[in-house]
């Protein structure tokens, strides 16, 4: 196998893992994971010592980019209130698609049940991350207690996701009503 | 075999499945389930046609338990507003307790990621009779916009069931600055 093709490999576990436990969850056994992936299981052991790496790995593979499709740009020039806003902005277009489980990182951790379950604490730091801009743009646009905001607001995320992620509720006519009155509640500029 | 044993097994099933959805998740196979309520395998599918409807029906039973947990008793004098409090009073007290995993509806929803799953029905029943409390005392506390209040309400309890049952943050200091300020953007008395 050449270098190329095993980076391949490699990649297309990752693809499979990640959207199959989005859409059914955890429990996806090695071999649909193998299928999916148009690898044999021989080939994703030399490439992952478990499923529970793969997992973990795709997650934080995933990161990145979702939160590149979430998080406004560096530096756009808008206000600390505009750039919370449009993340929820952004989770309210999400949720308006058919294959809208809610927040991938928040479903795993779900499943697990397991906070220190590789693939856990792959979430975890994914969300922390959404913690921490969140904080960020607190203190910058001055609200009261930043600290106490960029956890609200993180609540709040996880609940749509996972509201909207099981259909029990929409964005619509509730999530940026929600975050305006909390963002008001701390005077956030 | 009597009626009275028949009733045994069929709670014991309903109770494992309960306690065994909630501490490994929906995917536990039946064998196990089997297993912890010390049923054959041939009396589970006399009861029940399938583990499907097994784990539905443990919601369904589990349901008044839970609501009564958390709810406030009907006309116990206190004002819409105390009434809410109570509800969240009941899940911080919930969350402080190391087996907390968050509301045994939502995990199986998202878990499951089918909202016609029987189990999702069952577990979706459940929390629109939270949605529901919370509607009725909106409307009896003046809130501005009960439904919006309601739909609030519901979100932070889904949304601190999901952060606090992963541990990936706590109730204390969190959750009830949050409901108050939603209760006062309200106006619910």
């Amino acid at each position: 196998m050449t270098t190329d093709a095993k980076q391949s490999s490699r990649d297309r576990l990752l693809e499979a893992a990640a959207a199959l436990a989005y859409t059914e969850g955890v429990g996806v056994g090695v071999e649909a994971l193998c299928k999916a992936a148009g690898v044999s299981k021989r080939s994703m052991y030399q490439l992952f010592e478990s499923k529970d790496e793969l997992l973990a790995a795709s997650l934080k593979e995933r990161a990145p980019g979702y939160a590149a499709q979430l998080l406004p740009g560096a530096d756009d020039g808008r206000s600390p209130r505009a750039r919370v806003l449009h993340v929820f902005e952004q989770v309210e277009a999400q949720a308006a698609a058919p294959g809208y489980r809610g927040c991938p990182f928040l479903a795993v951790q779900v499943e697990l049940k397991d906070p220190d379950h590789p693939a856990s604490r792959a979430a975890g730091r994914a969300k922390g991350e959404l913690l921490a801009f969140f904080r960020g743009e607190a203190v910058r646009g001055g609200a009261d207690d930043p600290e106490l905001l960029a956890r609200q607001l993180v609540l709040i995320f996880d609940g749509i996701s996972a509201r909207a992620g099981v259909r029990a509720d929409s964005p619509a006519g509730l999530l940026m009503p929600t975050v305006t009155t909390l963002l008001d509640a701390a005077g956030l500029r």
